[in-house]
């Protein structure tokens, strides 16, 4: 084994964030001749990850916590003296070329006020050490807090969040990884798209985890509240928790809230869902790892992340079909497909519910349709007897025009069921076609539940098409089966 | 009401497609004056349809099937006479003007193979007393068959399918709306990724359904064959759907296949069942409305094209854990976690199954970690012991990485699991980093399963981190709850 050299350099009183230092490190690591490279702030914990890894030499040991101490190993002097002036040279570059960051980056709070005096809220990410003080800076200026801090002692946390609730501020974190504010993405967070379930999460990957799963069934999320992994504690009480219940509860944009968290202390979880209890709004509560409590009505406790984002996205179809039922009431149901199969599926759901229906083209245990039937119809549009010298109503939803609207104006249905059907082949905008039926049907007229047979690589483009007819009060279900389990959830409630 | 004119001229022996024919109609419905206009085959069934609409004169009513009937209703004459001179118009305009078809449309069988001598398959869409002409010169040829024509008598359909089964030639439909052959769409048929389940469809909208809800939830098509609606009757015995079975089973891209029909002749059901218990392949069969007949042991019956996706997906899921498993087999689980929550669900879901595990943050009922526990462990690797000077592993997956060689080198260890969780603040690309600590690690290693908590939207892209990652071996999971069930299932067989 060669020799090695060892040397450090420590720069006093200076901060840097761990992973721009971890990210040079790994640069410098890689330069010729180099063994190894630490670049960290001099923390115990720190120095003892350096010394571990056979890089610190007496300059480095002497180092304190506010302190940046620069560590190589390497097999030659030359290359330890070029990795050095490597680091250096990083460590000194603009900061543009570090980060690629904005051409003016505030270095106070008070600068930052002062540049953008419409701001409401600081993102706070320095270390746990200074954090608690910055935080108060904010809060005095009147800005809600998101602190990404960790390493913050727990009585700090208590003494800012019950300053912020005086203040009625809401403080987010310490140790708040994720926060999706009025559609802004604060921490790590995902690009989800905008809709009507709120979540308040002591979780950064909880709320990731959950609003992905809701974004990636067709969901939207109003607002993500980070609360901090302590908030539920006894010893915090879920103060964050119970503000962000507040907020959300007032906000007229979330219309179902999902709380995820660990198990919260006892009298916490008590306080937590007594508040919950005082809301109109639905609730889901995820506390992983279960709670004895029980729920209130308004709440449905589920164990796993998966299962509260499927819960929700039950609520919202569901709450959806109610909210666009226009003043049209009935007990039947007609539905008009262009699939055959899709509407073969459809008479198989209605049965294994235990619901009789007509059908021009019945499955074994429905009812050949009669003109006299007062019962649930559910029509294949692309029968022969409907296409005989006609184009097929995937092609020409135009054929559909005419029971559409016939259907939408008969007395006694409640829901009007149809499919979309996009792809190659199939009409270039079968959701504006309908929409433009809708525009012309009666008002108010039953509801209409519908799902789109289609892919995001169709021309029509499968959210498109789903963002029209919800923009025109059709409910969109995810599959043509969901579709029929919500339209027999509407006639018979 | 003011009095009308009804105008009609007829094109001998011409053919035009009813889609064509059915926009250039509504185009001249819209003229000025015009009440309503009918442009169509001069078949029984749309004579009648004109008749009705009140805009058949004698010109048209002696109309034959070949010929093309134009019939105009409008307020005055002069308003009659433009709309025949636009309907004549849209009719002689170039057919790239009426379609932005190609340049050049071979107007024959013969012709189009002369043009195309490697071209396999004839797609027929002529009118149905046209359609088994043109389908038994395309066997004649050697070319399969798909034939989206209708209303061609049964009679037709058994001779034509025994002639090419005579000829090991695919014949699908009649009135086979949808295939996609090799990823070529066929029809109306979706944009689906191509993958290893095949599936074979009596119906159209069923096919399109069952790929489209594959491919929304993760999973992708080999091919997808349509025999026509009326295949499993007992007049045609199921001929395309046991060639299609041969084909699929024989196929090595297709490791599931998906059955697709309304319920079948008794007998057919029997011989269709039959030849799928020959196959080694696992088989969803989804016969709308039921049957009877006992499944085989590789195949479940389904009730739903909902169900039928679902079905296949879970079993490619399992199966791609299987078929992963590099030969390193082990009965415990090493859980390696950046998402903290990730981690708790983790251990939710094992105590769920009724497995006790270990943990670094343990969930009440879990057991804390210690050295020399030879069970199950879940690791928070963003807790603080592991975080304290360091980046989270979420930005910084580096510091995931001795760790994850460790677990992959560990005897007894038979999965590991691990979260990649993207979106803002995370790192640029988790899964390459993952698929590069994979490179190093020894072979045979243990299976890896994961999930990716993300979005289309994300920065890093959902789809292509889950293909990196599936592309090295891994088995990418719909959610982190998905991924821990596959995983007991891997480790309790």
């Amino acid at each position: 084994m060669s020799s090695s050299i060892v040397v450090n350099e420590v720069r006093r009183g200076v901060y840097f964030d761990s992973v721009a230092l971890m990210r040079m490190s790994r640069t410098i690591a890689g330069g010729d001749g180099v063994i190894e490279c630490g670049m960290m702030m001099g923390t115990p914990a720190n120095r003892r990850i350096m010394e571990d890894a056979g890089v610190l030499a007496d300059g480095g040991r002497g180092a304190a916590n506010g302190d940046l101490v620069i560590a190589v190993s390497a097999h030659t002097q030359a290359a330890a003296d070029a990795a050095l002036a490597a680091a250096r040279a990083l460590l000194d570059a603009p900061k543009a070329q570090k980060s690629g960051g904005a051409a003016y980056t505030p270095r106070t709070i008070r600068a930052a006020v002062a540049a953008d005096p419409a701001a409401n809220l600081a993102l706070i990410s320095v270390p746990g050490v200074f954090a608690a003080a910055e935080a108060r800076k904010a809060l005095n200026r009147g800005l809600n807090v998101m602190m990404f801090s960790d390493n913050v002692p727990i009585a700090e946390e208590v003494a800012l969040k019950q300053f912020a609730r005086e203040q009625g501020l809401l403080m987010m974190g310490p140790d708040c990884g994720t926060a999706i504010i009025n559609g802004t993405a604060l921490g790590f967070a995902n690009v989800v798209p905008r809709g009507d379930i709120g979540i308040i999460g002591a979780s950064g990957t909880g709320i990731q985890e959950v609003s992905c799963l809701i974004a990636n069934n067709g969901g939207g999320i109003s607002h993500a509240i980070g609360t901090g992994g302590r908030d539920l504690k006894a010893e915090v009480g879920g103060i964050t928790t119970l503000m962000a219940i507040d907020l959300l509860d007032g906000d007229p944009g979330t219309r179902h809230i999902v709380i995820i968290s660990k198990p919260p202390a006892p009298d916490v979880a008590r306080a937590v869902l007594a508040r919950v209890a005082n809301s109109v709004k639905p609730y889901t509560i995820c506390f992983i790892g279960g709670t004895d409590e029980p729920m209130p009505s308004n709440a449905k406790m589920v164990a796993t992340l998966e299962a509260a984002a499927g819960h929700a996205l039950k609520q919202t179809l569901e709450r959806e079909a109610v909210t666009k039922t226009g003043g049209a009431a009935g007990k039947f149901m007609r539905g008009l497909f262009a699939g055959g199969t899709l509407c073969a599926e459809a008479q198989v759901v209605l049965a294994s519910a235990g619901l009789a229906c007509a059908s021009n083209v019945p499955i074994p245990g429905s009812l050949p349709l009669s003109a006299s039937l007062p019962g649930h119809t559910l029509i294949d549009l692309g029968d022969d007897e409907y296409t005989q010298g006609r184009p097929h109503p995937m092609i020409e939803p135009a054929v559909r025009e005419a029971p559409l609207l016939a259907a939408l104006a008969e007395p006694g249905v409640g829901v009007v069921l149809i499919d979309v059907v996009l792809g190659y082949g199939a009409h270039a905008d079968p959701a504006g076609h309908i929409v433009s039926v809708l525009a012309r049907a009666q008002q108010p007229h039953p509801l209409v539940i519908t799902s789109v047979t289609g892919t995001a690589g169709d021309p029509q483009g499968l959210t498109q098409q789903q963002a029209k007819l919800r923009a025109a009060g059709v409910v969109v279900a995810p599959s043509n089966a969901a579709a029929v389990r919500l339209a027999i959830q509407h006639i018979s409630p």
